[in-house]
């Protein structure tokens, strides 16, 4: 299986299944591959652990925790209760760090139980359909290969020149304190997350954002709730055109559109989305065909790239960039490649992607349209919402008018990060609202708030079901 | 429909469903028997409120929110914030009336809605199986009663001599001020919750039980973990004989048992329980089977006693005292009286309640037992519970052996007030953990704990479902 370079010493290898990329995606390919019997390479220039828990998933938490923690102690007034707190970012920093680094170390552990010889820690090109190039001069042979590179911070041009002020995902937990100022460019889920999660640690936020759409959101009147509610911690300025120059060690931005001005501030936070890391990768050389980014078109069933013996798992595919979508992908991808030619078609689930801003904001399966039934429900004045001085937010949801089969749902409220779990269970197994207002709802829960929608769907689409069940409110609830 | 009587001027009533008890339950008894086309009455000498709203679920949910903000504002120093508290107990007693009394105006507004003439504000007791005396002398005759009177603390005789040192939950709430110490007689759900929010705003706090098991528990393992998590908080003495007198205004116990000792309290809290409020009403008279705790022996699926035109409703029955299942036995009870004697079985949920200590407990379906397979997973190290500094508790789900099905489940840890209505709506639905596993969990979620347990579950089953999908954990989750 190897061919030895005469001159360099090198060493060319073949195997079933190369995977690049070894991250989430990556190492879920590789031993999907490998527990399907394929003799497997694992290709990756650093190893150094996974896109979650180096700077995604796990450190944004992390600094939300802090930062959630200090909104908190901030407003016990409202239950009476007198505080005094300071935010000591250094501290703040650190554990993040600590706990992070924790996370990490758990991934780097895997990967060094992984059988020997799989690992290749190397740069890897296309250099055919079913050969790899290696940075050292080498050569990989594959009967199939999954291509999971992931993804990198895009950075528009006016902020590329930045310097050391601009800051990515990708670099700001590194910062050991925080600075007074930052501009977050992108009101998408990440810039928002991170954009509360700073203000609430002391930080002066301003966002920004070309478009007009906030969270990535479809649904105008959640969208329209979030940008009140956030609105209240730090200003966002959509649809505006940014400027932006170095001024003294910092950042001098000006813009304008639906708003305008200008103001300085000492870093600048990109969060303008994370496309696709093919670049190093020669994908021309397999001669696939690519999307308007670049990406091979692939089947979201199969993961394969045509009918090619090439797959592709995680964000490098550009589609529902979160971590369980990456690992169910690598275990398809991987699963396949050892198969191929005879890929199997694997189940998708209900999309689900979870925004942890507080309140959280959840979004499930379809987008709203004019065709189908909707229910909402506010959080402004819901129960056990202003029992705990939380009572903000809207849901809504949707079904199909013919049926009532709940097919999406937009979730902006306290617990919308658990309750965003109850839908996409509900949405998998084709419920309605009628069939989910005979389930039990605990009283007094933010669950409960989820009544009032499914009864105005049941209404809307006048459900026959609902009969003497549960068609009003509890008395005294 | 009326009978005056000649010497007193009262009149007598007939109706189709009478209904005795103004809470959750009686109040969704009259309004489903109406909806069912009944002429209703409603009797109740105070028409208050709710159990619920007056002094259950509300005003303990607004003094554990109180004390959950106290307790998280203490320890944002993990998180790398320095803070200073003072709980003022006065401003926190306040701040749970007043919204407490939102919740009961609510309430009373419902009430005031209803018809003219259904409401009655008299004791009533029966004088035959379908005839109550009411308390002015006069009586209502009903071709079908409904009983909702609802529950009423128990005071267990060494304490019942304490005057106003003692406190029950129908009086805390009133306390203008916080006192130094309280004595919390009973471990169960109330008690417990009672406890740990009032040693969180500073109380100092004992909690004493005859009997060993803690929150009404059946999961020994559960059971264990969670004495060890409150335990931290405030001492509990199981399985002790408390005696008690009072000495200088405060009341002096001693307890012997597992543990003996003896100390002093400002006050003592008796939560031992809610006995089925039926003294006053004299059911002798129906004739009706009674069980040993004098409740008429009934129909859940009915909620009819017996052959009789009569139906409990909501606490009295003695069983699943939360307000859901008060208002579902209301509406079922209610429609039945009305459609007496073609009664009508109603599906009845799986049971449910939820303990709102911090981190909740949740108790769903069935207790465990030998021939159950059972699935377990700690939160000790879970990666959301470490990320926000609340990695504690243990939880367990029960299946059948053969088949899989998911009977049951024990669920103590962050989040799990939440968690407990997925589990609701999975045993409903007969999921099997297998099943369960290929739904989306999202990453990092308390939720993705679940997938140790559920897969702990396939192994012991032999579940063949698995196959490659989800056997194992997302590599750098």
């Amino acid at each position: 299986m190897r061919a030895t370079h005469a001159r360099t010493g090198l060493v060319d290898r073949s195997c079933d299944v190369a995977v690049v990329g070894a991250g989430t995606a990556g190492l879920a390919a590789e031993r999907a591959a490998r527990k399907a019997g394929a003799k497997t390479l694992l290709i990756d220039d650093a190893f150094a652990g996974t896109t979650c828990a180096n700077v995604g998933c796990m450190p944004s938490k992390l600094l939300i925790a802090a930062a959630n923690a200090a909104f908190d102690a901030r407003r016990v007034p409202i239950f009476g209760i007198q505080t005094q707190i300071s935010v000591d970012d250094r501290a703040v920093m650190a554990r993040i760090r600590k706990e992070r680094d924790g996370f990490v170390s758990a991934t780097l552990k895997s990967i060094e139980n992984l059988p020997a010889e799989v690992c290749i820690r190397q740069r890897a090109h296309f250099v055919g359909e079913t050969r790899l190039a290696l940075g050292d001069g080498s050569a990989v042979t594959a009967k199939a290969i999954v291509i999971a590179t992931g993804s990198r911070p895009s950075i528009p041009t006016p902020f590329a020149g930045l310097g050391d002020i601009l800051l990515t995902n990708e670099t700001i937990f590194e910062l050991p304190a925080l600075p007074r100022s930052i501009a977050v460019i992108g009101a998408g889920p990440l810039g928002l997350e991170l954009a509360q999660a700073l203000a609430r640690l002391g930080v002066d936020i301003k966002v920004f954002d070309e478009g007009e759409r906030l969270a990535a959101l479809h649904d105008a009147e959640v969208a329209k709730e979030l940008r009140s509610v956030l609105g209240r911690e730090f200003p966002m300025h959509l649809s505006v055109k940014v400027e932006t120059e170095k001024q003294g060690g910092q950042a001098r931005l000006s813009w304008s559109g639906d708003s305008s001005g200008e103001a300085t501030f000492e870093r600048v936070l990109v969060a303008a989305g994370r496309p696709p890391a093919l670049h190093a990768l020669d994908v021309k050389a397999t001669g696939l065909r690519t999307n308007e980014h670049g990406v091979p078109k692939f089947d979201p069933a199969t993961l394969q790239c045509g009918d090619a013996p090439i797959f592709l798992a995680g964000d490098v595919d550009g589609q529902r960039a979160v971590l369980h979508e990456a690992y169910a992908e690598g275990t398809i991808a991987g699963r396949n490649a050892a198969l191929f030619p005879n890929v199997e078609k694997a189940k998708r689930s209900v999309s689900l992607a979870i925004m942890f801003t507080d309140p959280p904001l959840a979004t499930i399966g379809v987008s709203p349209s004019d065709v189908m039934v909707v229910g909402s429900s506010s959080y402004v004045d819901q129960g056990r919402a202003r029992v705990e001085g939380r009572n903000a937010g809207l849901i809504r949801i949707y079904a199909d008018r013919d049926g009532g089969v709940i097919k999406g749902a937009c979730l902006f409220g306290p617990g919308m990060d658990h309750i965003a779990h109850l839908f996409a269970w509900a949405i998998e197994r084709r419920e309605t609202a009628a069939a989910l207002l005979q389930l039990p709802f605990y009283h007094p829960t933010f669950e409960e708030g989820l009544k009032t929608a499914l009864r105005e769907m049941c209404e809307a689409a006048g459900s026959a079901e609902l009969k003497n069940m549960d068609s009003e409110a509890a008395p005294g609830a």
